[in-house]
């Protein structure tokens, strides 16, 4: 490393900045962001995300918030806003000019999640009947407004239906006498406002789009969701879907800075509901008290046996939780599914089953430590093991399927969830095995 | 719905036919592709997954393979031919003419999975000192090319050194007169040819970019990769680190489609070598047995106690995976999070804890089933839950630094592998603390 002198510590990059940012405090913040070019400062003010952006407008002095807060495009502003604590919303609107003012009070109303929260409200338009010049010289003066994207235009008649996109390549490509309708599609890509974030991010994957126009239930244009948006939804919906499956409610906030105590009740909710569960376990084994008192071996397997259920289980739910996730399982392929799963749980369950039974022969053969009847125990634990595993197996991926139909989200079908579902069954699986293969033996 | 005469039938949507895509075999997809007009077929064939595309182009008659594989840009043809048998390889890349062969070979060179196998190597360039007029009438010419983005305009030196980039709105929004040089950005974002897709995903997540540019060692200019490709990589990503969350090898395949003895395969190594960790709890119980004949009632409390140690160890290696892989958190962190950790796990173990004392106490005075000495029992669970939440919450937090550590991928601290790790140490913890609770009691 260079030696640094003191003036060269004044100088701040833009990647430096980024890289610390998330351990600054808001004064350290603010002093880092004024020590940044314009031009930097303006970048690295545009692609924060929107609860920093809101922290850092407000930390900044009165005077030069309002010149920060129009740079934003207005959908991210109408983030900004809903990020901010809620005295401050009025204050932070009043910074706008009347016409962004109105635009982000309109997308206010929609939730953050769906289309219509997502959208920009500034697109680029053009008449069907323009020539293809006189179109870009149309362009040419829209692009000095803040428009969402410039690289798709969109082609509206007069009572503002949206009849036909062309995409600024196009445009360029094509010959100059041409009208825009002689160019234009009319086959559209297009969402209503009350689409989810999750259907749209998955149209963007579908059709690899740079923008998809919403409109209302006219079929008049609203505003553009634009991929860049829809890069950290992806990011967004497979963080809560990771979170979900590692048995608890989604954070909705980076992890480094939630508040201690709403992550631990995020956490400890779950963590209690799947505790009461679990103690079916405890139910169940008293049930089963009498057979342990008579065979103590036999109470050796049990985390044995439930874990592999609740890991074949957890395999299995992962699977389908992801392909539904990314539209390639639908409820109706629940058959199908099952009868997958049913052979590879079978086939899962019989190669550790002999896993198993050669554990228990080979170390009763070095080390004495299973009894007499150690060839019965080797059994049952063989034939536990199979039905364990196929039901985990089973369970984990007909589960998913269960939940998206009574309306939830698939995604909860947690590996914690259905460990848990799959250790009671796996316990009155082992011991009714238990019962049958030791009768006149050990029981 | 409307009846359907056998004339309607002949009409196939691009919807209907994306829709049923995945569970029609060769030749009915090859039929149904026929069915669509021009221009919905070449735009349904250029939004087709390598793998698809691969096997309707070779499923297509041999005269009309080469007018579907030109169509496709140079790095979506790479893709196609990784994605078919190597025997048609060589035949696949004949159809193409000499300039985009060399292009695809270079391509091929490539790992796939690196910014040189996902970049375009065909982008609009202009010359820093043309006027903002000479630049776009010189676009308008290469914009007949099939060029991977228009929207984004780079600016080479001679030598083909990249020396800034200027966005086609930017161009279109300034005065005509001025010089490229004069309107153009120097500070870029670029990746070199080797840079993993992982962290270029992460790049345009920073800057909400639609394209960055890759170049050699050299500064010289390769080509670019656009967001509509990252757009896959974040998704194809976040399935990995769900199948290996899950506790599998990811599939790498689409799992309605990948083969079942490959399918086996992959999930069975993994169960095997947790049932394999999972064995060391027969072992310590073994260890136990004599405790287990002498107090049966410990018995039953086994399977809860360790798979609260599992369930909040997968709670919170899931939130540090996910951090990492969002790059929220780093390796240097490691010390922040665990002291966060620690008090979170000792909150939760507290909380649950409560709950299974609660229970022990209160099904006793309902139904006796713990003995005499219940109390000792429920102070035993007491005690040892808060000690296996918190042992299995730090665990699960620190599990995914050891791994990135020693250069693992983080998202292998399963929720299964967790459990398996905490298992064991949770009946450790749990007959010791019995062992101390009940010593002249029960043991």
């Amino acid at each position: 490393m260079p030696e640094q002198t003191s003036e060269q510590q004044e100088v701040l990059t833009l990647d430096e900045l980024r890289d610390v940012w998330v351990v600054l405090s808001g004064t350290e913040r603010q002093e880092g962001f004024h020590l940044l070019s314009k031009m930097e400062a303006e970048d690295f003010f545009l692609a924060l995300p929107a609860l920093d952006m809101s922290e850092l407008v407000l930390a900044l002095p009165a005077e030069e918030r309002r010149s920060w807060i129009r740079l934003a495009p207005p959908d991210d502003v109408a983030d900004l806003v809903q990020a901010s604590p809620p005295e401050q919303r009025e204050h932070l609107l009043a910074l706008l000019d009347e016409p962004t003012r109105k635009e982000v009070a309109a997308l206010l109303a929609y939730r953050e999640d769906v289309a219509g929260g997502l959208m920009n409200p500034r697109y680029a338009r053009v008449r069907p009947n323009m020539t293809v010049d006189e179109a870009l010289v149309y362009l040419r003066n829209q692009a000095r407004a803040h428009l969402g994207t410039i690289y798709y235009v969109y082609v509206m008649d007069e009572t503002q239906r949206l009849v036909g996109v062309v995409s600024l390549k196009q445009l360029f490509a094509a010959a100059p006498d041409k009208t825009v309708r002689d160019v234009m599609r009319t086959d559209l890509v297009l969402v209503e406002e009350q689409t989810d974030q999750e259907a749209v991010s998955q149209l963007f994957a579908e059709h690899d789009l740079l923008a998809i126009p919403v409109v209302d239930g006219e079929g008049r244009m609203k505003g553009l969701v634009t991929v860049d948006d829809i890069v950290d939804v992806v990011q967004e919906e497979a963080t809560e879907d990771a979170q979900k499956f590692g048995g608890m409610e989604s954070l909705d906030a980076p992890y480094m800075k939630i508040a201690f105590l709403r992550m631990v009740k995020k956490r400890g909710g779950w963590l209690a509901a799947l505790f009461l569960g679990e103690m079916l376990t405890a139910t169940a084994m008293a049930h089963f008290e009498d057979q342990i008192a008579r065979a103590v071996v036999l109470a050796l397997f049990v985390p044995l046996i439930i874990s592999s259920g609740g890991n074949s289980g957890s395999q299995a739910s992962t699977l389908v939780i992801r392909a539904m996730a990314v539209g390639e399982v639908r409820l109706r392929d629940w058959w199908r599914v099952m009868r997958r799963e049913l052979a590879t749980g079978l086939v899962l369950g019989i190669a550790l089953g002999c896993i198993g039974f050669l554990r228990i022969f080979l170390w009763q053969q070095v080390a004495p430590t299973y009894g007499e009847h150690y060839m019965l125990v080797a059994f049952t634990v063989f034939f536990s093991l199979i039905g364990v595993v196929t039901f985990g197996t089973l369970a984990g991926s007909l589960l998913p399927f269960v939940l998206r139909r009574v309306g939830f989200d698939p995604a909860s079908a947690s590996a914690p969830f259905v460990a848990t579902l799959v250790d009671v069954t796996g316990l009155i699986i082992y011991f009714s095995v238990a019962a049958v293969m030791l009768r006149g033996a050990l029981l």
